[in-house]
């Protein structure tokens, strides 16, 4: 068989499979994930033992050290995925909730309701762990899954989703509900995101050109989980010493995420007073600077910024510095060089939040909050499968419900259309 | 200039005429969708005349009387476009409003609010009418749009968009928020849908090849709104007096819309009783039948149908007839060959209704009513965009709230990430 006739297959039997998952209740569900993590904690040895392949075979391709920690399945990571999976069943399952219910003035009865989505496809990088938790959100939600992991994690991937199907089966998952790209061949994301009818959404996780390939083969809908580069803009009116906490966490308390902080505006009124206050405290966490010349005129020391900086995602200690003339410059430099991730402002102005709320065009716009908080654990959602930038759909973090989407139900008792 | 330097630049225009719009409050937007409409009827003449050079043009280019029909704006056609302004001015303007709310233990409250979508992209055919109504949807909901009609109507769209921008125009319309592609080349649909960043949603509107080539050329969201192969399952214990007065309702009342049907499904059970009673009533209305060999069994003068048939979309007074041994079949047949628009079982046994209506994966799903219903006005949605056969973002009639989308605003009072 072909690789075209191979992906084919698996969509199919995927499709077949999420015709059986709509039939299953939350508890059977619940029962089945329960046994997926038991089996992951029975087969902890043999799946440490296929990380361990890929560790040896990373570390002989040269990876960094970095990539490699992210492939490794230390002990306590294999606690945390058994763990994650515990959690997944304690959520609320959304499908079947009724969104809302109208009766029409001819009697029809009008229920729109919450189902799954039907067949998804993660398509994501290194982490193995990655391969438990998408595998679970989306069969909570009743969706059929097909995972694509990076290849260098591929025996990884291959010893965990074989541990869920097999834990799974035990207490009735559907076959064919979890599947595992098993090929390394890159050709075979082209081949999933081309199969209109079979696979209805595709979620890449990873770096730029993995979400630019998809996007761009892609013949079925795509939820990108893209960069963050994040802004603190802090107003004239803003709080100085809160404004500090805000961006020494937003940039230091875990640089290399999405989420973190990537560059400063700050109005011209307060610049003079807030930036050797902000530099001081940044320069403690050996956070580089670079400045706009106007910034560079207050704290000389900073590199020089230039444009390429305002569309950095740096992902480490270093962070762009702008002074800005008004909210309204604030709010074009995030719209122009922004990601639509995270951003917020520090202001004691309800006029300024107003408008700053109003027009910076982003998942999530905080008032007097860290962007560190954009998350779904910290947003009170639960598990996520990652941080929607897109507009349609889902934006932000992407918890339960937004694995599902809805059905109209109409009851009537013979109405004809006038 | 090139056709790619201009439609990035009408993309830049909408973009920046998108961020003006979210600055506009429910009132000013009504005062100027009623600017809008009072140029329409100021216009009128020239609009007419500007259809009877498209008309003229569409006769010598030999279009069919359908398709002349379809382009022509009578005097009664106009009054209903104007008509069609002044409904979407009086419904409720769903941007702005709070979906949800909650306080998190640190005390930052989230709100999840309803925001424009930004820029969106029409693209249809024919209808000229659409021009104005899609226009005021868009605009309705703070968005900028881009319209590209078809090349038959384009003397009529030009002169009913060139209404619309100078009567709103008057009223504070942001310049460019609505924009009409001027140009018939067919390639200016392809550069349109690849303006990633500054087009954030594609809605074909149209045939299937349209639908087809807009979907392979995107690198944007696409919402599709496709075919209807709509069904009716007529159970072992339904209503058969009722089960006619549906399938007359759903197969004649307008058989050239997406929400008739195409296909009846009949139970082994009720197949003898049934089968003649329908077939006598849609013979009445000179339907052409086309039956499995099981139901010419029943009533021998129907012409045998193929495989094709059951997939397709007549739009005429032609209908498919199948005999299934059980509700489960029907659902394999409906979730094989329809189009996930709308279908409908008759019983009077909830079990059934209930298999049916989880099962059967369409965006709408009746019990005991006619397919016809799905519909934005008879929904009670008001006016409509089209009906989405998609499952991302919005399923079945599009209305005012599927053109918005949301965002996450939090305000705290210095909170940061421990």
């Amino acid at each position: 068989m072909s690789l075209h006739d191979d992906i084919l297959a698996m969509g199919q039997k995927a499709r077949r499979a999420s015709q059986e998952l709509v039939r299953l209740s939350s508890k059977k569900k619940n029962t089945i994930i329960e046994a997926m993590a038991s089996e992951l904690d029975a087969r902890r040895e043999a799946i440490r033992e296929a990380n361990r392949s890929d560790m040896d075979a990373g570390r002989a391709a040269g990876l960094s050290a970095a990539m490699l920690d992210r492939l490794e399945l230390t002990d306590s990571r294999m606690d945390a995925m058994i763990k994650g999976l515990q959690n997944v069943m304690v959520l609320k399952d959304p499908v079947g909730a009724r969104i809302s219910r109208w009766i029409r003035p001819n009697g029809l009865e009008i229920n729109k309701v919450r189902v799954p989505i039907g067949v998804i496809c993660i398509i994501y990088e290194s982490r193995p762990n990655v391969t438990a938790d998408a595998a679970a959100l989306c069969f909570k939600t009743s969706n059929a899954v097909i995972l694509r992991g990076g290849s260098e994690a591929i025996h990884s991937n291959r010893a965990i989703a074989g541990a869920l199907q097999a834990g799974g089966e035990k207490k009735g998952l559907p076959a064919n509900a979890i599947q595992l790209v098993p090929t390394t061949d890159r050709e075979a994301v082209r081949e999933l995101v081309q199969l209109e009818g079979l696979v209805d959404l595709a979620i890449p996780r990873g770096g730029e050109s993995l979400i630019r390939a998809v996007t761009e083969q892609a013949r079925i809908p795509v939820i990108k989980h893209y960069k963050g580069v994040c802004h603190t803009y802090v107003d004239e009116t803003g709080d100085l010493e809160k404004a500090v906490a805000i961006c020494e966490n937003a940039k230091c308390q875990r640089p290399g995420v999405c989420n973190a902080m990537e560059t400063l505006l700050v109005h011209e009124a307060v610049a003079s007073a807030f930036l050797p206050m902000v530099a001081a405290e940044l320069r403690k966490q050996r956070v580089e600077l670079r400045g706009c010349e106007k910034s560079r005129a207050v704290v000389p020391d900073m590199t020089p910024a230039t444009e390429d900086d305002w569309y950095a995602e740096y992902l480490d200690m270093i962070l762009a510095v702008k002074i800005v003339g008004s909210v309204e410059e604030a709010i074009d430099h995030i719209n122009k060089y922004g990601s639509h991730h995270s951003d917020t402002i520090v202001t004691a102005d309800d006029k300024a939040a107003k408008i700053f709320t109003q027009e910076v065009d982003s998942a999530t716009v905080y008032v007097n909050a860290s962007t560190r908080f954009t998350d779904g654990g910290e947003f009170g959602m639960g598990a996520e499968i990652g941080i929607s930038t897109d507009k349609l759909h889902a934006r932000g973090p992407m918890g339960l419900e937004e694995l599902t989407t809805y059905k109209f139900i109409i009851k009537g008792d013979g109405q004809i259309r006038k």
